[in-house]
C-alpha cells in the first residue's frame, strides 16, 4: 500500500511515495542531495527551494526510465495508485470560499453554494484551477466557451488525452459537490500521477466546463454542446443571463477575461475518452446501500413552456363562472402533469412559474412555467409530450381531465401554448468506458465489490452528454445524502468523495492502458 | 330641460344656462357689457380676460339672492339639473393620458392604464384634480397621506361637506374607468353646480384618495383607512413599494410633493357623507340587464399569505416519492382553495405567487402565494380560514384531502404557514345614502326606474368601506363590459358613465337638502 503524505503545499509538490520509485530514486534521497535553487534533476524533473522547503516539479521535455508506465503497470501496481482524501477534501473546500452559499450546519464546510458560471467567484474557482494545473506541468488551453482543459502529457502525445471533466459552477442555491467534486477528483488525479512519477502512454486531461447548470445562462450543458457541435456558438454566446441581468454568455466570458481565441470544437481539443465523476443527485445509491454507480447512460428529457392566457380580473367582484384565472389553470395543469408522470413511472417537474400582472386583488391573466418531462427511455418522454398536449388544451377549455374539475366551479376558457425549449435524446454511454469504470470500481472496492456497485441510469444532464457524441464517455456516481442536490444542504461522505476520486484515476488509467 | 353645452375650457368657465339664471342675468349679456380684464361681477363672480376669451369665476364670498339653492328646489328642477356626457368623458380620457397602458382596441381611448400610486403619471393626474378643482372655485386640502379634499362652498359653511370621492391610481395593468370614473364624475358635478349657480346648503367636496388600489404599496385603501383612524400613519408611510422599487409610501408622497402638513384624519377633514360612484367591476349589472346598482354593502375579505416548505431537488435525479416539492404541493392548495369558495357559494383568489430557487432543473422548495377569500357575511369567510388553515395543513403533510392525491405518488411531508395580512369584515352602508342614491336612481332613469335598477353588495372593497366608519356612505354602481375590471380592457359604455355621474350628483344634493 501506498503511504500519501497529505501537505498543505501538495498541490505544488510532486513527492514519490510509490514503492517502485522509492526503491529507484526516494524522494527522501533527492531532497538530501539537491540544495541548489532551482536546477535540472533530470529532464522531467527540476528542483526548486521555496518558502515551503525544496520541491521537485514536472518539466514534461520526454521520456525516463525510471518513469512508471501505465502500459508496464501490473494490477498490483496499478491498484496502488490512491488519492489522497484529506487532500482531496482540503482542496475542494478551499475552492468553496468563492461563492459559499446559505449556511446548514455548524462546522466550516456545512455551507451550500452559490456559484454561478463566470460570475466573479467563478473566476477566481477557475483561476485557481489553471494556476494549480499549470503548476503540475499542464498546457492549459482556454476555448471561445470559456472551458478550460488542462493536460499532462505522456508518452504519445500525438494522440488526444483521455480526459476527466465536470464543471465548477453551481446552481443559485446549489452544493458543495455538484460538479465542483468532478474536477476536484480530475486535479487528485493529476497529483496522485505526478507524486508517483506515473508517465501515462498518452496525454491525460482535466476539463472545466462552461455553465454546465444553464442556471445563469438558460441552457445547460452548453459549452460541451458547443464542444460537440450540437449547439451553435452564436446561439451560447448570444444567451442572456436570467433577471435581474444583463449580460450575455460572452460579455460575461470577456469580463473575466475566459473568452479563448482556440474554436469551441471538439477538433480542436479533441479528447480520446470523457470521464466524469458525479454526485448521483438521487436517493438510488444510498437506498440500496452501495458506495459506487457505474453509469450505462442518461436518460431522455425534454423542457417545455407552457404559456396559459385567460384574462385578468378582479378577485372580489367577478364571481368564479365568469373568470378565466390562469393560475387556477396552471394549477390543475402542474397537478396533471405530475399524474402523467406516476401513471409511467417517469418525471414531470416545474421549477419556474410566472404569472401577470401580480396583484393580490387580481386573478391573473396570464401564467407561463416550465415543465421538464424525463423518463429513461425516448418514446416514454414523446409520449408524455403527446399526453400533455392534448390534455393541457382540454384542462385549458374547461373540460374535466382525470376528475381536477370535481368540486370546481366550470370557468369562461383559456388558452394554451406549449413550446419544446430543449431536447435531450437517452444516450448510451460507450462499453469500454463502462467497463473501464466498472474494473476501476472493482479494484478500488476490493473483494466486496460486486455488493457494493450498481449499474444505473443517470437522471440528470451532464456534459458527459454531449462528449458521448464526440468521444467514448462513462460516468461514475457515489451517493449523497437523501438523494438531496441543488439544494445547499447536498452531501457527500468525504470517504465516499475519494473513492469516487479513486474509481475516476483508475478509470482514466485503465482506458489509457486499454488504448494500446 | 337645461341645454348645457360643453367647450374645451369648460373647466375653467362658469356658464349659466338654467332657465332660472337665464332670466335673472344671462351668460351672454354679461360677456357683452363686460370688457374689463379683472373685475367684480357681485360678491361671487368675477370676469377675467384669458387666452379663451371672457370667463366668470366664483369668489364664494356669500349668499346671493338670485343664486339656485338646493332646498328651495323643487323636485323638477334638481332633476333638471344634469352632467354633460360629452364633457365628463373628455375629461376623463383627457387625464388617462398620463399612465396610459396597454392598447386594446384601434380608438385613441381603446388602451388601459397604468398609473401607480404616486408614480409621476399620478403626480400629473394629482396636479390635473388640484387645478381644475381650484379653478372651479374650490378650497384644496392635502392631508399627510396625500388624500386631496377639493371643498366647494355652501350657505353654511360650518358643518363638514357632502363628498363624493374615488381614487385615481390604478392596478399595473388597469382599465380607465376603476376609481377614476368616480373622481371624473365629482368634478363634473362641480361644472354642474357652477354652470347653474347652484348654491348648495352645506359645503360639497370632491376627495382623491391615495393608493386605492394597493397595487404599488401593498395595503389597498390605505389612505382612507388612516384617515378612518383604522389604520395607523405610521404603518401607511412605512409601506414598502413593491418589488423592484425601494420607495416607502411616504419617501414617494414627498418625492412628488404630495406629503401635505394637515392631519389624514377625519376630525381634521370631517365628512357629512361619501358618496362613491363606481363601475361593479363584475357581471352582474351587465347580465341582468340594469344600469344602476345602488350599493348596500360591501362584502367580507380576508388576505392571507400562504408559505409552503418543501425541499429544493434535483429535477432528473430526485424520483416522485424522494420529493417535498413545494409547488406541486402548493397547486393543490391553489386547487382546493378554489373547491371551498365553490362549496360556499364564495371567492378564493390567487394574484401573486413566487417560488424559489427558480430553476428549471430544481424542484421548488419554498413557494409563497397570497389567498384572498370574500362572501358576503364574515361568517363564511371565518369558516373558510378556518377550513383551509385545516386541510392546508394535511395537503402539506401528505394527506389526501378531497381526492386531491389520487393518480399522484406519495411525497415527503412540507411545512406551511398561513399569515393573515387584513381583514374586512362585511361593511353595511348608511340607510339615508342608500335612500339619496335610489331617489337619485329614480329621477335619474326616469318612469322605467324600477327595472334598471339593482341592489347589490360590493364584491371589492373601496375607500367607501373606510369612508363608512366615519360618515354615512353609499356607492352607485355602473354597469362595466363583461364585468372584466383590473384589466386594461375594463370598458364603461359613454352612457353609463354619465348615468352614474347623474345618479352621483342628485344623490349629494339629495343628501344636502335632506341634511336640513
Amino acid at each position: 500500500m501506498v503511504s500519501v503524505l497529505p501537505t498543505r503545499s501538495m498541490q505544488l509538490v510532486c513527492k514519490s511515495t510509490h514503492p517502485a520509485l522509492r526503491s529507484a530514486s526516494s524522494f527522501a534521497t533527492r531532497r538530501a542531495i539537491s540544495t541548489v535553487s532551482r536546477r535540472p534533476l533530470n529532464n522531467h524533473f527540476a528542483i526548486a527551494r521555496s518558502s515551503k522547503g525544496l520541491q521537485i516539479q514536472r518539466t514534461f521535455t520526454s521520456s525516463s526510465t525510471w518513469r512508471l508506465h501505465t502500459q508496464e503497470m501490473n494490477e498490483e501496481q496499478l491498484s496502488s495508485l490512491k488519492v489522497n482524501q484529506k487532500r482531496l477534501m482540503e482542496d475542494l473546500h478551499h475552492t468553496c470560499q468563492w461563492g459559499t452559499g446559505e449556511r446548514w450546519g455548524d462546522a466550516p464546510t456545512e455551507t451550500g453554494m452559490s456559484r454561478l458560471a463566470l460570475s466573479p467567484a467563478d473566476k477566481l474557482a477557475r483561476d485557481w484551477f489553471v494556476q494549480t494545473t499549470e503548476s503540475l506541468g499542464c498546457k492549459v488551453t482556454i476555448d471561445a466557451m470559456g472551458n478550460i482543459f488542462a493536460i499532462r502529457p505522456g508518452l504519445n502525445n500525438i494522440e488526444p488525452p483521455t480526459y476527466a471533466g465536470s464543471h465548477l459552477d453551481t446552481q443559485p442555491t446549489g452544493g458543495r459537490y455538484d460538479g465542483i467534486l468532478g474536477v476536484h477528483a480530475g486535479v487528485e488525479m493529476l497529483k496522485v500521477l505526478n507524486e508517483n512519477w506515473v508517465e501515462t502512454q498518452y496525454p491525460v486531461g482535466v476539463v472545466n466546463w462552461t455553465n454546465e447548470e444553464g442556471a445563469r445562462f438558460p441552457l445547460s450543458m452548453v459549452s460541451s454542446g458547443v464542444w460537440s457541435h450540437s449547439i451553435p456558438l452564436k446561439t451560447a454566446h448570444t444567451l442572456q443571463e436570467i433577471h435581474p441581468g444583463t449580460s450575455t454568455l460572452s460579455t460575461a466570458l470577456s469580463h473575466i477575461n475566459y473568452l479563448g481565441t482556440v474554436p469551441a470544437s471538439h477538433t480542436s481539443t479533441p479528447m480520446a475518452a470523457h470521464f466524469e465523476l458525479h454526485i448521483e443527485q438521487g436517493p438510488l445509491l444510498e437506498m440500496a446501500n452501495k458506495k459506487i454507480g457505474i453509469v450505462r447512460g442518461v436518460q431522455a428529457y425534454k423542457w417545455l413552456t407552457i404559456k396559459v392566457t385567460g384574462r385578468d380580473s378582479h378577485t372580489g367582484t367577478t364571481d368564479l363562472k365568469s373568470r378565466a384565472d390562469a393560475l387556477l389553470t396552471a394549477s390543475k395543469m402542474l397537478l396533471h402533469s405530475h399524474k402523467v408522470a406516476t401513471a409511467r413511472n417517469a418525471l414531470a417537474s416545474t421549477g419556474i412559474l410566472n404569472l401577470w400582472p401580480g396583484s393580490t386583488n387580481t386573478v391573473p391573466g396570464v401564467v407561463e412555467f416550465s415543465l421538464d418531462i424525463r423518463a429513461p427511455h425516448d418514446d416514454v418522454v414523446r409520449g408524455m409530450l403527446d399526453t400533455i398536449e392534448t390534455d393541457f388544451r382540454k384542462i385549458a377549455a374547461g373540460e374535466d381531465v382525470g376528475g381536477l374539475n370535481t368540486g370546481c366551479t366550470p370557468s369562461l376558457p383559456l388558452d394554451v401554448s406549449i413550446t419544446e425549449d430543449f431536447d435531450s435524446p437517452a444516450t448510451s454511454f460507450h462499453p469500454r468506458c463502462i467497463a473501464a469504470v466498472s474494473e476501476a470500481a472493482y479494484s478500488a472496492l476490493g473483494p466486496d465489490g460486486k455488493n457494493l456497485v450498481m449499474e444505473m441510469t443517470s437522471g440528470a444532464g451532464h456534459d458527459s452528454v454531449y462528449a458521448s457524441k464526440r468521444c467514448p464517455t462513462s460516468m461514475i456516481f457515489v451517493p449523497c445524502r437523501e438523494g438531496v442536490s441543488h439544494n445547499p444542504r447536498e452531501f457527500c461522505k468525504e470517504e465516499d468523495c475519494a473513492l469516487g476520486a479513486q474509481v475516476l484515476l483508475q478509470s482514466v488509467l485503465r482506458f489509457d492502458r486499454q488504448r494500446g
